[in-house]
């Protein structure tokens, strides 16, 4: 019996939400696989545990995540009680940077039973691979002058390490699947980062003779999201154009409410994270209408990780099943609450 | 008689084709309406002339488009033969910057016999308004190390100034429009300039008490401008991020061979520039497919800053009429030459 080790942070709003239901199917589907068991410790780090305590986790929080197999993550922000440059780098950045999770993981696949918003939404499967430390995210910069002459420079920092890490997974990735790397840049208006990563993604692309690389301007990608979904396999990106075209995978599916990610620790040294792409959504939290769909899913992308793939194969399958079936949150166009849908994924896992 | 002397820039790919047509829909227009006329003046400025001359415009260049009273640009870039950084930064953008043309409009629209990639693309009508002259597109930065240490620092620059200008240009218009500003931000994760340009969102709303101010995070917002457009009026945005929402306004239209720009110089020091969104296309150049309803839209976007509304009108209501016709080009599904389509709007213009 293998058992796992799992940091559980709902954090904020619908977080609170979604994460308790995914407990409870990973527990399911540990009953039905009979062969790995989850241990849970839950931290009840966020905004509340902010305006409490001045802080958004423990001081030795980062340590005491350490002993873990991985972490689970909710959602993070309360922007009306607590500023979003706190909350989230307190907690959801500080995790991502402090861990090492240098690359975020998310895919956008073409779902049956969910209407997306595409008239013709072929079957398109995208992974995409987003760079998780550094880039446009960097807190290099401040402000100078006051009145009207005051002007704020952002620095954002590229490199190599940082760029090849996730430009190398890329293409490991992309052999893996249908042999296709797409790289987003915006190297004819950015002219000091951009070309740097176009050089190391071409550098990178002789590793891979087999993997056909392609490189696209972010404004003409965001568009192709749209107009052609399915001509993508994997895309490698900055942190900030991940974060773009990863919500923009969350819509074509239909709802951002489905879409996973996964803070990956490529060195092992540290414990990755598994976080919905969406958000805390405080508006509609508390009424059991939230999507838990995306928080799931994080699970299978978890179990992924921890190597039980057929567990996790399973979960995705009772995932799409559900859809299917019409059991839906009202987002994607269901009345299902939250512990319905929830419950229905339970009921559809197999072993 | 009101005469107008419009410099013309068709430059690379299909700009040499889609601006000849335009030249003629104007003429048309003209001889409608009788009250107006153009004189164009042809600059064979871009990459061939790079080619021959080592330089993409005449190194007067910008002081001969002086005396012009707008500026008519095709596309520039033919990345096979000529580095972006160096025709793009040579022509585009220098006349952008040299010429103060500090703010990029551009509209997005539900139009009519256009299929739309989207399921339900229930009547929009949206106006960006994009910072034109720094942000994210600045030439400060560089690279230091080599080898494994290597990386690449690319400051964006955000002043007041600049900003202020674009987010007051962006309450003005919503305030003739529907009353909505939508800001594009990008706070949470982007520490320096982004925060800068929401207080400056926030000041300025204080002078448009009559205009309902929202903000979004660039993600977020991308997601809803493929989800929900139609809850749009008026987004103001960086020039990073008024770039990517213009070309998903373009796709959500159905092709972003349809979508207009104008570069306005708003101090009325220098000629305003107007240019399609739409790139150069150097693939399709030649074979008469391109389609020429971006360009000729600028040309309606050009006889509006010129005070020429009805004649921009019709020009409007013509390109729609032809849509809803099914006289099309095939990146929007139809069978029709660029010429073709081009006669066609001619023939539709009423005066
Ligand atoms: C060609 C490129 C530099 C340009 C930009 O990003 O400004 C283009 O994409 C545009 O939108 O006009
Ligand atoms: C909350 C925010 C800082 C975060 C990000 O941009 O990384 C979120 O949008 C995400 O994608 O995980």
């Amino acid at each position: 019996m293998r058992n796992y080790k799992i940091a559980v942070i709902p954090g904020d709003g619908i977080g609170k939400e979604v994460v308790p239901v995914t407990m409870d199917v990973l527990n399911h589907a540990a009953e039905c696989f009979q062969d790995a068991a989850f241990t849970f410790t839950e931290f009840p780090w966020g905004c509340d545990y902010y305006l409490e305590h001045g802080k958004m986790m423990d001081d030795d929080g980062i340590e005491q995540l350490e002993e873990f197999d991985a972490i689970l993550l909710g959602a993070v922000g309360d922007p009306e009680r607590v500023p979003d440059h706190i909350s989230l780098w307190g907690l959801l950045i500080k995790i991502r940077r402090s861990m090492e999770q240098s690359l975020n993981i998310r895919p956008a696949k073409f779902f049956k039973g969910l209407a997306s918003p595409l008239a013709d939404p072929r079957d398109f499967d995208i992974m995409v691979v987003r760079e998780n430390s550094e880039g446009e995210y960097s807190e290099a910069g401040g402000r100078i002058h006051r009145g009207q002459d005051e002007l704020a420079i952002q620095n954002a920092v590229f490199t190599r390490k940082a760029s090849e890490r996730a430009i190398r997974y890329g293409y490991q990735l992309a052999g893996e699947r249908k042999g296709k790397l797409t790289s987003a840049t915006k190297s004819n208006g950015i002219v000091h980062s951009m070309p740097f990563w176009d050089e190391i993604f071409k550098e990178v692309s002789q590793e891979f003779p087999n993997v056909e690389a392609t490189q696209q301007h972010i404004d003409a990608l965001a568009a192709f999201m749209v107009s052609k979904p399915h001509e993508f396999d994997v895309i490698v990106a900055s942190n900030l154009f991940g974060d773009i075209l990863t919500d923009l995978g969350g819509a074509i599916m239909g709802s951002i409410g489905i879409a996973p990610a996964a803070n990956l620790n490529t060195n092992g040294d540290h414990p990755s994270m598994f976080e919905p792409v969406h958000g805390s959504a405080p508006d509609i939290y508390g009424q059991g209408i939230a999507n838990p769909l995306g928080q799931i899913w994080t699970a299978k992308m978890m179990l992924d990780h921890l190597g039980e793939f057929k567990m996790g194969e399973s979960i995705l399958d009772a995932i799409e099943s559900t859809t299917a079936a019409g059991i839906k949150t009202q987002d994607i166009g269901g009345d299902s609450s939250t512990v319905e849908v929830a419950r229905e994924v339970c009921d559809r896992i197999k072993f």
